[in-house]
């Protein structure tokens, strides 16, 4: 806020107090001008939410000492205009360059790509290109919020393609919920692509979408809040249990909410080798025979859930090793969580209040995890998907698999290093830059192995013809 | 190409006289290494296209004084990994950051937005953010070469659209040609864009596709290969035939070529005030009447050839002030256009080959344009795109219209002064930066009067909250 204030020796400790009485965390402070009797500061707050901020703001207005002349949101100004742009990556400034970028000179680039369509991969930017496609069905916990208003989260996303992995990533958000226009839709822009991530999609029709894009589609389609979140899981996963001294094949695991990354987290698991998993969504427990489950539901039943337990949450987390919430705030109670095995884990996802506050959480859990940056222990997708892509893209691979996956869950985990691990350190920083580098690595010699690579993986990316 | 040669006076000369024996036209020499008996040297030569460069480089092979140790080619190294990238529009390197560009801080702006859906235009890349559309089906001169292979062109095209208006602009290469699958998929993917730039889709179905989606878009729709090439030739008409003091009413036009570009033309300089135009097309005139016409072409001739002329074009270009042609080389013989006006034009728009060379064009034809470079009068979409579609975003128009498009071509004309009219003359450059500004604001202005803008428009578009 720009507030004007008396020039007088206190008076802005007396604004800095006002702030802190109202809750506002004090940021930068600058001078606009300042005169023998009036002084004009801007000054940065931060508050927990819109709400906050409009009490902070009537908190300084309420003294007659200053004069809140104007107030900016940061977060709405780095919005304006838009997060993203798209940028030449050669001058345009001659007829020369003009004939080579454009007409006659792209001529003869188009003619190779359809003498060679593969060719595309290198002469375009397919190669480096990822596509985010929303419906805007299930944006953050804001639910259906539509193709525009998704638009913000797709263009942070993109913005996070680049910054960590050199991505380029573009925005594609539908003015459709129907599947069967979003699987034609998006087959019929993938050749612009080297690859598809979905993202918000609400369940279960992400389910169908993915699937179905798949096999249409010899470029990776990956649904980010089902994969992403399900290999960062099991990173955390193997070096808890590592940590810990507990087998994977031992635990036991009670996942609560199975939405889209209920479902993947689980078979990412079971995939690594975790047996005993008991799925819960609002009705109880998922269980072979239960009535009205959706298809994905009652698939979901027939993999797991080994003893048919169909009783209350607190007596299926008898014993049970893993807590891993991907629900919401409240879903799970401190006494429930005191019944689990001695050693246990408590991953508790719901973003941004968790299914239990770490603080609640009793001393018989030794490693919890969350999806907020202020706990030890973020379980963020930030870690896979640049990384994931990368090593795909690099790869041409035609598809990200199960291997490629495990691979990136391992590459993440093996950041930290044994002698490293701990009960606040299972999981790397999103700011650690090494992450990126070793989950690309991982999964490029994953396509490699598992058959799906179009060529020698390079990174980074440079071809001379 | 890369070549080594002996360190002795005159090899370097012998080497310069042989590329241009073989009619290459030498460029810059850099020296990579020299050495008391060897010298290697870049060397870049300018050819006419690959066969001319292949015989070039054979030339240089078989001297045995030099040795061609690679060989590489400018245009394909500038579309290496293609040549547009996507990039952030703010740093993303402290948690602080990630809390505004993406979670939890973006829930705010999404939720802003799907209260208020118009203010997608200013708080996401909507505002600028353009979608070059095309199903590859006419792609230069070359034809249906498929969505793959037409997007180094589609590329091209965003890079002039970056670097002539600051716009972002991206490619969208989809894999149907189904007219009803692509007015679908723009339709949906529309909510990120403020304006659909179709590109190199063959006629007729170009109209049908347009048409429909302008009827479902609230956002501008504009068939650059029609709208664009028909704003700049009027331009080129308005002042070429004020040089030669001929009024537009007057005027008798032959169009040869009626696909889209000369369809547009048409009924531009009808808007504009031109009566008395007779269309050709591969089978002769087009006249009410004529057999075999698609509904296009019907369309056509209901509204030109007021004399129902049905023969030759020899005979129709008797007396013509301007033939115009938008079709292929060697459409038009010198002789027929001896017969023209005393004061007649030619735009001969063929690329790269005109429908005949002005060094074959007879003398009573005062102003000739082609579509290349290296004539004086180059009639290039670049003249009118990119500022058509800044004037229509700055004011969140929901359309490009007549009265925009008429304006855009009156401001392009209008940065020829009338004591700078020449024959060589008519039309500016393309890289004359005064186009840009001009056209977006008359567009702007036009847009507002026309009643299509949603806002007062504003250039540069500074948008606080």
């Amino acid at each position: 806020m720009r507030v004007e204030l008396p020039s007088t020796t206190g008076t802005f400790a007396r604004l800095a107090s006002l702030i802190a009485s109202a809750g506002g965390d004090l940021g930068g402070i600058d001078l606009v001008s300042a005169g023998p009797k009036r002084t004009v500061r801007d000054v940065t707050v931060k508050a927990s939410d819109g709400d906050h901020a409009r009490k902070i703001i009537e908190t300084v207005r309420s003294e007659p000492l200053f004069d809140v002349r104007s107030v900016s949101d940061r977060t709405f100004l780095m919005h304006l205009g838009g997060k993203i742009s798209v940028e030449n990556r050669h001058a345009l400034k001659t007829r020369d360059d003009l004939s080579m970028a454009y007409t006659p000179g792209v001529a003869r680039v188009c003619t190779a790509i359809a003498e060679d369509p593969k060719s595309a991969w290198t002469l375009t930017m397919k190669g480096s290109m990822v596509a985010i496609v929303t419906d805007g069905s299930a944006v953050l916990g804001l639910g259906d919020i539509g193709p525009e208003a998704a638009l913000p989260v797709m263009e942070g996303k993109a913005m996070l393609f680049k910054e960590f992995g050199g991505i380029n990533a573009f925005p594609i958000c539908l003015a459709t919920k129907d599947v069967d226009s979003i699987v034609e839709i998006v087959t019929s822009i993938a050749p612009g692509f080297g690859g598809i991530n979905l993202e918000d999609i609400s369940a279960p029709r992400c389910f169908e979408i993915e699937s179905r894009l798949k096999k249409h589609l010899d470029i990776p389609v990956f649904h980010d809040d089902q994969h992403g979140t399900a290999v960062v899981v099991l990173a955390a996963l193997y070096n808890a249990s590592k940590f810990l001294g507990l087998p994977l094949s031992k635990l036991k695991v009670v996942v609560n909410g199975i939405g889209a990354a209920g479902v993947a987290c689980t078979r990412m698991i079971r995939s690594a080798g975790v047996k005993n998993i008991i799925g819960f969504d609002k009705e109880g427990p998922l269980y072979r025979g239960r009535e009205d489950m959706t298809p994905a539901k009652a698939d979901y039943a027939r993999i797991t859930n080994p003893g048919r337990y169909s009783g209350e949450m607190a007596g299926a987390l008898k014993g049970a090793h893993l807590f891993l919430g991907v629900s919401g705030p409240g879903a799970v109670k401190p006494e429930w969580l005191e019944k689990m095995a001695k050693k246990a884990m408590v991953f508790a996802m719901a973003n941004p209040i968790p299914e239990i506050m770490p603080e609640e959480i009793p001393k018989n859990v030794k490693v919890i995890a969350t999806g907020r940056s202020d706990y030890p222990n973020q379980i963020n997708n930030v870690l896979c998907f640049p990384g994931i892509f990368k090593g795909a893209l690099s790869a041409h691979a035609s598809e990200i698999n199960e291997r490629m996956k495990l691979a990136a869950a391992k590459a993440i985990a093996g950041i930290v290093k044994p002698a490293e691990l701990s009960a606040e350190y299972i999981i790397p920083s999103v700011f650690d830059r090494k992450v990126v580098a070793a989950v690309a690595q991982a999964v490029a010699k994953a396509a490699v192995a598992s058959g799906v690579a179009r060529r020698k993986p390079r990174l980074p990316d440079v071809v001379v013809r």
